[in-house]
């Protein structure tokens, strides 16, 4: 297994030759979505990003165990306590797994509609909280976290006595000391910095389990801890995730590892970079945060029109992971040009037949194409490639350029299976409805030249014929038109 | 909230009134699948009867909280001895989460060909062991289970002195004593009936957990108690599975809920029943292990074409849940024609037009179909009527009966919503393939007309549009066919 790929690493800060702990053997973990409301386009973008990454690694060999949690332990608060009392039954109330599922079921839906490959495994918090409370123990045995009122803190000063709190996010204690206005529970730390690895529950709280400190529930850091450790090893190939997870969740979870089980769990550290519309923030409050399912329909004033999930993978991968990307309709409409002249070119390519010599040279075409990926998974520089492919698509096409038979199939075979495999795209298969209109609209031309000529008697047999094929035909002034009944 | 819906308890073998506990929600729990490999067509049957049974309780106004669990701690056993020392790595190694993952998505893709509803909450075992262990606790502490060398076991005998286990399946303690063949740590237990709630875990066994008893795993019954309490109460209005599961697994179910929570915890037991294939018992090893995969694909020997996720639901529910049901080609086939007859009448009753009085007593129709399902779910019975529909669709667009408008509108909303709603029956899309077909055959013809009248530009012109629009025509000595491109 020999690669020449190379990968930015957020804690290195420098590009880094990939070099997989146990070859062939990869393991990844990226942090999936909290499911207590409807994933948003940012986290689709993240999701998107790591199945490239994903896709890339298989595509070259590596035996990838890819693990992306599930974050099922929510905040939720029952109602208040006299309407509580008025509710006799476990079913009038609201049930936070109900939820989940809810969320659980649409997060998988959204990204089977951008064609992401399912994570090798997709643990719960939930799943895990005997071992996130093992966890917890061994960090307080070995001194890096203290009991408080039923809570449980990670000491970040005693922690940061040999080690460096901040190493990834580039953060130091003093300005964290500054930078910390949580309040909630404030009194019960040692210091602002410290972190919740244990929470003891309010009496409101629904999620609740019963530890060795208290009815709580685990801090949200800790499960990512566990969970990469417990399906990947102490020390494993890859973490990624949005870049908003930096701080503080990504240094807790380095602490957490190195505090409990005693090793520095991640080789390289992988981050996304955020979307902006029209230029600014995605947020909710600001009118901007729009949904998947949104995009997909349209219907978002900001909008101009609907976008196929396959525009808008396309459009993503027209960024490096590691760019801002700014959504807004004429890149969007751009890209579903290019997304679809991208595709023609995976139709025509097949069509192409080969000559006896090559005037084009494929085998640097294709080290290109490879390089761009190599480098940090550069897809941008990789479609721009394959975009020189459609050209020479064309240019076989209209006899200006000629291939071998061995050069076209690597060609072919190239050009398609990187489409494909690597970049997941897909045609959307308007095929079928772009052939019915087709179709009809020669049929209907058919018709009104059969009129033109006054033959009657075809022209009423193509109406009730299409009739009987479940098609309404109207003559208008402007032309026939068809409906499907 | 008032129905007139009747069930059949297996508990008190006899139909009975449903009135849940607590009207208008409605508490069901089903036995889910153990995601240990691909699903089998008897347990498809099994989610697509409470599919069924959960729409119809949705279609009455009924509020259903409706819990499937997974069963997801397996028994895998870890490579030998000397294998696991030459792996270094976790990721060398076999992750039963990573075997659970690959078949909880097969399973949630295969319900959705068929079009079943997600339930509300699908909770997974490895997601309870902190409450399974608080169960056991509870259990011991009422003195009807035992620890023995880092086991558990419910203890049958201390538990008959003033319950009834059997009372679910019918059997009776001396014959179970006689019947039980179970050897593995049967030295362990006190009394062959008696079953483990935790099983201390053999070396090589992967999925364990700490808990009081010893380093190991909860019993199979122990979930399905631990979850169906925690999602829908101490008691619950409706239990359901296959029937193999009446004895042990249910039985215990009851035996562990009134030992640990002291409350008897189903109101309607409702058991779904099994599979033949040509009249035989399905088994893997006997060849007549037939997936849902193969039956859409046709790819087994024993079936002689593929049949369609949609006729497969729809022969399916021709027959009632609590009848065996025999796979057969011929059955099969005759439920593909059926199927497409009742989803041409869903066409064709859209288009019927009204007329100033009504021939038919739509009013009486209806109020059989509901009558049907309200006994027990009879399907079968409910399907006929709506042939009965088909029927009357017929002989309205012959001119032979005729509908008001309030009829009329009352009979399509009645007639589609149910085939829609209540049996989850939709149209497989294949318009667009057929119409396509239609169209093509027709094109074909007017070409074949312009072909025999000499007019050849006209024939070309056709042939060059086609080709255009993806299709290749060929003229053969038996006709003109099409491919497309």
């Amino acid at each position: 297994m020999e690669s020449n790929l190379h990968v930015y690493n957020t804690l290195s800060r420098e590009m880094e030759k990939f070099e997989p702990i146990n070859p062939p053997f990869v393991g990844m973990y990226v942090c999936g979505p909290t499911v207590y409301s409807e994933v948003h386009i940012g986290n689709v973008r993240t999701f998107t990003s790591f199945d490239l990454i994903y896709r890339y690694l298989l595509h070259l060999g590596y035996k990838v165990r890819y693990v992306r949690n599930i974050t099922d332990v929510g905040h939720l608060l029952d109602d208040s306590e006299e309407d509580k009392i008025s509710k006799k039954a476990r079913l009038e109330n609201i049930e936070p797994m109900e939820v989940v599922q809810r969320y659980t079921v649409d997060f998988h839906d959204t990204m089977k509609l951008f064609n992401a490959l399912s994570p090798s495994i997709e643990p719960t918090a939930t799943g895990h909280l005997i071992e996130q409370i093992e966890l917890i123990e061994e960090i307080v045995k070995g001194g890096f976290a203290y009991e408080s009122n039923g809570s449980v803190y990670f000491d970040v000063q005693a922690y940061s006595k040999n080690e460096n709190y901040g190493e990834l996010s580039g953060r130091n204690i003093d300005e964290l000391l500054v930078n910390t206005r949580e309040l909630d529970g404030q009194d019960d730390k040692r210091h602002p910095a410290d972190f919740a690895i244990w929470k003891k529950a309010e009496p409101q709280h629904i999620m609740k389990w019963h530890a060795p400190w208290s009815l709580g529930f685990p801090g949200w850091h800790l499960e990512c801890s566990v969970m990469s450790t417990k399906y990947l090893g102490a020390t494993f190939d890859i973490h990624g995730g949005g870049m908003d997870l930096k701080f503080p969740h990504h240094e807790c979870e380095i602490a957490q590892n190195k505090a409990g089980y005693g090793q520095d769990p991640v080789k390289y550290w992988l981050h996304t970079n955020m979307l902006t519309f029209n230029g600014r923030k995605m947020a909710k409050s600001e009118g901007t945060g729009v949904t998947p399912r949104q995009m997909i329909t349209g219907d978002h004033p900001l909008l101009t029109q609907a976008y196929s999930p396959m525009t808008i993978r396309f459009f993503m991968l027209q960024a490096h992971y590691r760019s801002t990307l700014d959504f807004n309709n004429e890149a969007l409409q751009a890209a579903e040009k290019g997304f679809k002249r991208l595709m023609r070119g995976v139709e025509d390519v097949q069509q192409l037949t080969a000559e006896p010599t090559s005037s084009l040279n494929i085998d640097q075409w294709k080290a290109d194409l490879y390089t761009a990926m190599d480098d940090d998974f550069n897809s941008p520089i990789a479609i721009a490639q394959l975009f020189e492919g459609v050209r020479y698509v064309n240019l076989i096409k209209d006899g200006k350029e000629h291939l071998s038979a061995s050069d076209l199939s690597l060609f072919q075979s190239t050009f398609t299976g990187f489409i494909h495999d690597v970049l997941g795209l897909k045609s959307e298969d308007e095929g079928d409805d772009g052939q019915v209109d087709g179709l009809m609209q020669f049929i209907l031309q058919l018709r009104n030249e059969a009129k033109e000529r006054k033959d009657y008697s075809t022209a009423d047999s193509i109406r009730n014929t299409l009739q009987e094929l479940g098609f309404v035909i109207k003559d208008g002034k402007d032309g026939t038109t068809y409906t499907k009944a």
